[in-house]
């Protein structure tokens, strides 16, 4: 039997008897007294099963009348639609939240058990701000709850991902003493002159890469790390000396996110780990937890990339970076630097 | 023994000796009258290796010093020296050319051969525009050789990445009779509400992807397409109807890049291919060469991406992308869009 409903701004109201047939049931919706309440993307999907029909004023409207009517009065209806639908299609029970959606673990509903993960729905074509992600993430945390980003593509399909803020650390230690060098910086990179000084620097702490049996190039940020440490001084071809502050203008002058791919280098070296570029991956950096050997280079851990807090992701290569660290078995970390550097771990999920 | 030879402006001037020694056995330089000139970056690999010494002036100079002087008369030394290294010692002849160099098929050399590839030297952190891209594919292809991207990365890893144009085509054909139906624009997408039609788009040609049973999206690029074709009608939410130079305005103002992006589209579309949306993979486009039947869809092809013919890339994108098309067995392919559409395919190879 078809129950009737009204639609009223942007709900659709329904008598009693809904409250037991599609609330105590099937939980759609939510009990306002003797009504039922349903949102726009719920009473869609309702008629679309065949199991409401809703009028607005003396108007019935069929699917094709209501989606319009509601496409018009929520913004990006057809995304949460095509989410809703999909979830509650794998048999997921699924409410309205702040960020688009709660969502029941498998074999929980409401009033049984608290929601697992909160969904947030988008469309390819939005750019997401950095801080609008953190303010998610704050939201979703403080209530103990994962955060899940439902990304709709311009085919409607959704790929889920998950969001969480993570700690790393690994097994370095460099145990600086001295000042063991000085390297001259070239063009856009730093060469170390003395064979057993390239040596110490690449087989013990696994800076640079050799040039050849006696020599040593060193990219910008290890250069800076090893000069800010005291461990090497650095002077130009015509041999003046630079100092941290100069040198990092120099990189800064050479690659103009410098200084935020710098204070990520910094802050994964200095928790033990193990930072080499992810140029063929994309990403700034490729990272190792554990380095025992460097002649048996293991596989690294993850890819991560920095950014500033005010970075606007483009989905499309948020997207793309996420696909490639899963085809390479790595994890992908965004560091979001600031006045200190956040680790954020995005990952594709399936539900 | 060693040679003595004499650095004069770029040049390292060595004496008949050299043509003998240097030349003829290992085809290093090039025999100018009794004299064999060398370029700083053969000048630099010969010293390292202890077959000649340099004198400036009075001056002799070591690796060291021969180095940071060819650094500051070279832009770019560094880069250049470490892929003529890497090349030399997998055993190619290689000579000084207008993109960088020229390089011998293994077992040819200069005189005997000639040249296979071209290969230009670049820096991660140099931009690349499209258009000194498509320039050097030009002289190239001229010369009927193969152009070879080296790009070195901050670590000074070299990438190397073969570039060429290509031709596509495939073997969907649509038979567009008349107008089958108006379908309507949403926020962002196209609804064809008839199942009829609906499976007919689908099913025979491959268009949009079914919201349930009976209601099939389509992307913007798709009805911009069967709009033009005069397949389909499409009308705003409010009924009243969009012409196609209304569609593709509203389009673009939904997507910055939506010309562009359908100029690809429709050229592919043409040409038998089935291209989809390739978000997944961070690109416009997946694109498959021959689809027999939808619901068995098969492995796509290409990875395809538009870019305007002023694009300026990147190279971590570029990077990136043909990272993840190779971890996906596909072809990079970028469409450059300007008074026409071509098709240019980015590969990694191994030297």
């Amino acid at each position: 039997m078809t129950l009737s409903g009204k639609l009223i701004d942007d709900k659709v109201v329904m008598d009693r008897q809904a409250v037991e047939e599609l609330y105590a049931t099937s939980f759609y919706g939510r009990p306002k007294g003797d009504t039922l309440e349903l949102s726009l993307t719920e009473s869609a999907y309702l008629i679309y099963t065949g199991k409401i029909s809703v009028v607005s004023g003396e108007e019935e409207l069929d699917f094709k009348r209501f989606f319009l009517r509601a496409s018009s009065i929520v913004k990006n209806f057809e995304l949460l639609y095509i989410v809703y639908k999909d979830m509650r299609e794998r048999g997921y029970y699924i409410q309205p939240s702040v960020t688009g959606f709660r969502v029941y673990p498998r074999g929980g509903h409401p009033g049984k058990t608290p929601a697992e993960f909160f969904v947030f729905v988008t469309s390819e074509r939005i750019p997401l701000s950095l801080s609008d992600l953190r303010a998610n993430i704050n939201t979703v945390e403080n209530l103990k709850k994962r955060l899940i980003l439902a990304i709709v593509d311009e085919e409607s399909d959704i790929t889920y991902y998950e969001v969480r803020r993570t700690t790393l650390s690994g097994s370095c230690e460099l145990k600086p003493e001295r000042s063991l060098s000085v390297a001259s910086l070239l063009e856009d990179r730093v060469m170390v002159w003395e064979p057993e000084i390239s040596h110490l620097l690449h087989s013990e702490w696994f800076f640079g890469r050799p040039m050849d049996e006696g020599h040593l190039q060193l990219s910008l940020v290890e250069s800076c790390y090893l000069l800010n440490k005291g461990i090497l001084g650095i002077e130009q071809r015509d041999r003046e000396a630079l100092d941290p502050a100069r040198f990092s203008a120099l990189a800064s002058s050479i690659e103009p996110d410098f200084l935020i791919k710098y204070r990520a280098y910094e802050k994964l070296r200095d928790s033990g780990l193990v930072p080499k570029t992810g140029f063929k991956f994309g990403t700034h950096f490729r990272v190792y937890k554990n380095i025992s050997n460097i002649s048996s280079l293991q596989h690294s851990d993850y890819l991560i990339h920095a950014v500033a807090h005010d970075h606007v992701f483009l989905l499309q290569q948020f997207s793309r970076a996420a696909r490639l660290a899963n085809s390479v078995r790595k994890e992908m970390i965004y560091a979001a630097v600031n006045g200190g550097v956040e680790f954020i771990v995005i990952g594709r999920v399936r539900l």
